[in-house]
């Protein structure tokens, strides 16, 4: 089936990136996905490029994840370029030795084509699980790929990437670090399968900044946390999630050595604030979304805990689909609060929808006005607010609605 | 909204539940959910009566709960009858002092009107969470419930507790222990926020076996572990789960003292079997169902590891909604095996949706028939069974598929 464009998606379309000196990209129809699409995406980053990355916490991983960690665990030679091949519409899971093969024979062919080493070579693939994936398809396209290698193709990369999502996703940001310009753009591809460990199905963020790899990798391991760590659609984990960042090297700048260099901080938020809009943009391609919705925990006595309830509540499937019909039932929102696991004193915990009280002190608010409150749920973006008047520490949870949308998509998408 | 009966409700209508000697029930129609219909149950158990019961385990349980946890803490006085008063319509949860406040006058009520000890009595109440529940609307119907107490009375018990059900529950068995024969009915509801942390909205045996009380309640504990605790509709958990066995002692046999009497064993399969009967029927009215699934497990290293896998599986979004798109995608099996979070042998998993083998050894089936396995899937009832082939611990999750009938049933419930 054919989705229809998330009303979430951004009204003036995909985002101008700028482009980064040492990256190039390249797509190609290889056939892999049903689409009549681009579905092979090679990234090439100029050599003596760093690179750092995250991925699933999934048992049943993909051959691809399972050779990017392994390799992003070496040392990459700083002689040679640093490759990304990506595929979508085959996630190349559970495919057993053949799926390994697959990976083998495209890290090989990558590795010959573009000539450089097996290690600077990293596999990302997303799409349909358990179906083997023809390695030939992939090989037979890379010498193509490498000819059409560009510096700002973007918007094809994000295209290439999709799946079931109903825009291509891209954000940038240019910033200073001390007198040095620094440019980052991202794009990134994820609608269904997402929850909050390691949530992004495949993010891709690129760099001129000069910087060693370990504290890239410490980096993106902080801002992951505040990121995609804080988003669910559907709490279910993919099993194909990776996110990359390059960092090409070539700002005029000299290159960040230790962490507690002063720029490390500053590089740090704003990559941050990149990674979170890339998040938001996953959520708002959520399957089915016609809500966005942030669930803040305030008031608690650690992030831990704080992380833990607003992760029930954005996940139960009966608050999302009380946001669905737009009905401010808090009765769910105390239902999830309770199934969450951890000890609270609900004769202390307050409740909000946006600036509408709606409980407080252990019952229904005296200001509460369903006429108000079911008023503004309808709204395209909520913020509920549950107070736990027990400490200080606050976090945020992203999520979507769960609605006939996110049913008709699922139960159709694979036949 | 008005559903329409599932499906799965039995073909016979509700089954004729033999009276259990010393137990009464009777309803009362007292305007406190919106249907027409009665809401108010009153059961009597005559003096010597023994109860147990277990309770939901969430954070923000009704004060109802609060109060029939603590008074099955304390000694039944054997000179008085046992008396459970229960509503649906309000789950009078959420409603701070005036919730409380509610429930004392309600035990205070009931224990004037029939004579008892307020240590004899327990409260259960079910439906919207937060609204506050006027007392009066009980207290001025005791006198009415006590006048109309009879033995024969389930069908309406069980019709007076429905709130989003669609159809009434029970199930009932007749056994001996030794040369004695027993009784057992039992009524239950329940169709949404149901997740097996003792998923059971609410659940009242009784019984005309004599036992002591902290047997009777061992004896539940157990049978709980494998039947209500195996059972999700929605991985939501109810505030409001309570699950009441009564056993008048009117049977003629010598009273059951120890847990070593060779009696224990059998009663215990008996009610283990009646429970899980229970329990099918709460996911057979499961919101929105037009599948009903079992989840095996097998060939586990421990029962934990299993279970914890079973409820990956059931508990996810996309395996659920490919149920209902009747989609053979066995790759949303592996991803929720994936998220589990417990260490597996990717190798090692094969998977069977009824006897098709879809995989094995960490890849698709050479046995594998898309055409054989979507026929399979047609079928109302469904069993997908994961072998980890590391050891010999097997068990049991039960559960429906996510269909748009549980999006419209929960989008407007409240309303």
């Amino acid at each position: 089936m054919k989705n229809t464009v998330s009303k979430f998606a951004p009204k003036d379309g995909f985002p101008d990136l700028p482009s980064i000196k040492g990256l190039k990209v390249s797509t190609i129809n290889a056939s892999i996905s049903k689409g009549n699409k681009p579905d092979l995406l090679l990234i090439e980053a100029s050599k003596g490029s760093t690179i750092a990355g995250l991925f699933t916490k999934s048992e049943t991983c993909s051959a691809a994840v399972d050779w990017s960690r392994q390799t992003l665990g070496k040392s990459q030679n700083a002689q040679f370029p640093i490759e990304i091949i990506v595929n979508s519409g085959n996630a190349n899971v559970f495919t057993g030795s053949y799926g390994v093969t697959t990976v083998k024979e495209t890290v090989s062919s990558v590795a010959h084509r573009l000539n450089t080493s097996q290690d600077n070579i990293f596999v990302a693939s997303t799409g349909v699980i358990g179906e083997y994936l023809d390695f030939k398809k992939i090989t037979s396209k890379i010498e193509k790929l490498r000819e059409n290698l560009k510096p700002d193709s973007f918007l094809n990369a994000a295209k290439a990437i999709m799946t079931t999502d109903t825009f291509p996703k891209g954000s940038s940001i240019e910033c200073h670090l001390e007198s040095t310009p620094i440019k980052i753009s991202g794009i990134a591809k994820g609608s269904g399968m997402i929850a909050p460990n390691m949530a992004t199905m495949l993010v891709f963020i690129f760099s001129d900044i000069s910087i060693e790899k370990s504290i890239l990798q410490e980096i993106i391991r902080k801002c992951n946390k505040k990121s995609f760590d804080r988003i669910t659609v559907d709490s279910d984990t993919s099993t194909s999630d990776s996110l990359f960042v390059i960092a090409t090297g070539t700002a005029k700048m000299p290159k960040i050595k230790s962490i507690k260099d002063s720029r490390v901080l500053k590089f740090q938020k704003h990559l941050q604030q990149l990674m979170l809009e890339l998040a938001h943009l996953v959520i708002k391609d959520g399957e089915g979304i016609t809500k966005f919705v942030e669930i803040v925990i305030k008031g608690a006595k650690s992030n831990k805990k704080a992380l833990r309830l607003g992760k029930s509540i954005a996940e139960s499937p009966l608050v999302k689909t009380a946001f669905a019909g737009e009905d401010p039932n808090w009765g769910r929102i105390i239902m999830a609060i309770g199934k969450a696991g951890v000890r609270i004193n609900k004769e202390k915990i307050s409740i909000f929808f946006g600036d509408h009280a709606i409980a407080e002190n252990g019952s229904i608010s005296r200001y509460f006005s369903e006429y108000a409150v079911s008023k503004y749920m309808k709204n395209d973006s909520l913020v509920v607010t549950v107070d736990l008047a027990e400490g200080s520490k606050k976090a945020s949870i992203y999520t979507c609605d769960l609605t006939h949308g996110y049913i008709s998509i699922n139960a159709d998408y694979r036949s």
